[in-house]
């Protein structure tokens, strides 16, 4: 199988995340609960993870960092814990159903939602997200990239927005942590939400949230925190406030492992190979009968992410003839952002996304081009 | 290190459970997302492993179980996506904050909350508990055993009452799930909350929620469900109703590993060697200078736990003398139940607690039984 999925979930893991997750797995307790080793050690392989992911974000302090288990739920924590009835929440059609199903459901309950457009290559327009500010408006949220074009945001450009505003910014880092540089202080992110089995390389079940100092954020869930039991609320303190119940410690460990992996390597560098195999992937594709490219032709506005479509085929089938053929394993259909295949024109067609783990091959890569071309050559032939 | 801190997560996972894991890890894509083989792996891995806690708790299909990341999940689920301002919801002291501070969160908005008292004992006051209802009152919430005594709810007199009210029956299996049988059809259970990392031995990170066919709990989640992308609303359909985002799959493989001897070794053998264990415990520990023992005397409607408190000693004192002298790891302090505490009159003492597995030897359950006798004997001296 040649792996084009990295965009859903990372297939590969380094060995140091599956060395942390058995390590764990065969010693580690409860987190936060007891004084004995076995909660002590749970208690280290949290806060090192914490702290880990605080300096890869840049946050003021490691308790600025709450752990969810996944991204979605980092989301829906944002949305939901800081809008309600009356406020006003500027977003983009690039986004992703974990953050619209959530403002949606709070569109019912009486919040303005202004939806920002992009053209035709998925790019945003800025300045109708400046146009779009009211009274009552209290923040942005935006994708860092989009995870079907992989159109990176200018995130500096929408920072200034916002802060000319006095706006909330909150980003969602599904497609960006661990593959672009992000410095949540520099560029004025209040909330950033992520995932730790995409770029970060961890385990599935991991994910978590920054969210700058003075702003809170009502919790999503509330329960055991280990602390202050006798409080009838959730403590307030970070990061309990937004961690109830027992921590994913053994997911936790293989992202702390993972984390290791990625500082060791340098993101900078994990980057640079896989623009270089997107990169390649788009010269071999170049002119393939009925081809259509998603996405701005910037490369370096670009996540490892390539979407396309071949003529009028349906994605679905030209993603099971890759794989039944060559084994090529990619997504296909709607990739849960409703708005953007509307804003591309692929509502029904669905696109089919390419994305490159800076494990792959250039050979791999070649392969996968060399069967699209293949494919097309048969179809448009027709 | 004597580790009998089960009852807050088991240290032990059969080895069906690494290794499922380590498969994973090493080649799942994302559940539900793509029709290439590490993507339908993923789903194969889900859908066993959602098979197999339906045939554990005889629930009518797989579908109606979701996954989520812990029980405290699974119950501000259930609890935020079923009750309302106007409500009248019944509950006891024996509950965890994961019960608790998400009604007490609804009783700030209008929900009316009953709370039935318990005994010296621990033991509820079932009386009460069918005396309290009102014409708007919609559930019981119940814990099935407190995580403090281990007192079992007697859950067939619940029911009872629930049917002739026609009351919701929503019980927090925290303590049970993979130790007591659980059948949600004949106990009349319409919410079974449960972590997958205590009793039933998985990983952390994992646990879910059986909801009863027809009856529909407002997700407390929203986002990608991989499935009906066009649409506004998180599916209608069970599990993805309550399934939002990437699921953690590599603890789910885990968990599902720990299925897998679950099954070959019999829930019941499991059940019968911890109680042994605590019976051993018990005995051996009578006559301890100073003991006070909480919980019903009855072993049989007990799970293995034991609860208790030397003189006025500070609960943490005696802990930490356990762990610093002999390695004995067990849990002290307030258990996230405050209202137990409150009940047995252990506010400010907190309580020991002792939680025996199935992997322990006996000579390990005298050792630990020898060296409370040493402290309170050195301690009741003063």
């Amino acid at each position: 199988m040649i792996y084009l999925d990295s965009a859903a979930t990372s297939l590969w893991h380094p060995k140091e995340a599956e060395e942390r997750m058995i390590q764990a797995l065969r010693g580690c307790g409860n987190a936060g609960r007891g004084a004995h080793d076995a909660t002590l050690d749970a208690g280290r392989i949290v806060f090192e993870t914490r702290m880990r992911l605080a300096e890869l974000f840049h946050a003021e302090s490691p308790e600025r960092i709450a752990f969810t288990c996944n991204d979605t739920e980092a989301l829906n924590t944002a949305i939901f814990g800081l809008f309600g009835p009356g406020d006003h929440v500027i977003t983009t059609v690039c986004e992703h159903n974990s953050v619209l199903r959530p403002l949606y459901a709070l569109e019912k309950q009486g919040l303005e939602l202004s939806v920002i457009p992009a053209d035709v290559s998925g790019r945003i327009d800025y300045d109708q997200m400046e146009a779009a500010v009211r009274k009552n408006t209290k923040a942005f949220v935006v994708t860092h990239a989009s995870n079907l074009t992989g159109n990176i945001t200018d995130l500096a450009r929408v920072c200034e927005i916002a802060e000319h505003h006095s706006l909330l910014l909150i980003v969602d880092a599904a497609q960006t942590a661990g593959i672009l540089p992000i410095n949540v202080q520099k560029s004025g992110i209040d909330v950033l939400c992520f995932s730790g089995h995409k770029g970060l390389l961890g385990p599935q079940g991991t994910g978590g949230i920054y969210v700058r100092p003075e702003l809170s954020i009502r919790p999503l869930k509330m329960g055991g925190s280990g602390i202050r039991s006798y409080e009838k609320e959730q403590p307030a303190a970070m990061p309990e406030h937004l961690e109830a119940g027992t921590l994913n410690v053994h997911g936790i460990a293989g992202l702390l492992g993972a984390l290791e992996y990625l500082e060791k390597t340098g993101i900078e560098m994990i980057y640079k190979r896989e623009r270089e195999l997107m990169h390649l992937f788009l010269e071999e594709i170049q002119g393939i009968p009925g081809l259509t490219l998603y996405g701005t032709d910037d490369l370096q506005q670009r996540v490892p992410t390539a979407a396309l479509n071949i003529g009028s085929c349906d994605s679905g089938y030209v993603s099971d003839w890759l794989y039944e053929n060559y084994g090529i394993a990619v997504r296909s259909g709607a990739h849960c952002a409703p708005l953007m295949h509307e804003a591309l024109g692929t509502r029904e067609q669905g696109a089919v996304r390419f994305s490159f783990s800076h494990v792959l091959t250039e050979e791999e890569v070649r392969i996968a081009a060399q069967a699209l071309r293949e494919f097309a050559e048969e179809e448009m032939q027709q």
